[in-house]
């Protein structure tokens, strides 16, 4: 009898621009199309490095709890 | 003779805020400590939800190639 162990020392970006040895991404506040811009944080997004929705997906699929980064851009309310 | 088949459905967030069902996390510009601040992508991190560079011994353990994301606030050159 066998048992296979899981083995947790695994990459968790399957797909996303693996030609690149890091993928970093720099977002400029100044340049953000919406006052609240959606970051994906779980590497199954189609519209990387965006949050599409797939989070959900994957979460329901593996048991896991990842999601979003969200940015807010709106100006505070009262600059000084 | 066998072979162990990696099911590739793996959670990618192994120890972080485990109780909260989805881990969403918001960034307010306004707030934000440093021009320049740096987000963690690769559930790693020991100071989630900011990089702390754990992403390099996660990449080097499994091949894989995730990175940050680098939130710039910066103010633009010239505004209008
Ligand atoms: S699609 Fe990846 S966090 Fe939403
Ligand atoms: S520690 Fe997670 S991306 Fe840097």
């Amino acid at each position: 009898r066998h048992r296979c162990v899981v083995v947790r020392a695994e990459g968790i970006n399957p797909s996303i621009r693996k030609s690149e040895e890091k993928v970093v991404d720099m977002v400029k506040v100044a340049d953000l199309p919406t006052p609240k811009a959606v970051y994906c944080r779980c590497w199954r997004s189609a519209k990387f490095p965006y949050c599409d929705g797939a989070h959900v997906k994957h979460n329901k699929a593996t048991g896991d709890n990842v999601g979003p980064l969200v940015i807010d851009s709106t100006p505070a309310a009262a600059p000084q």
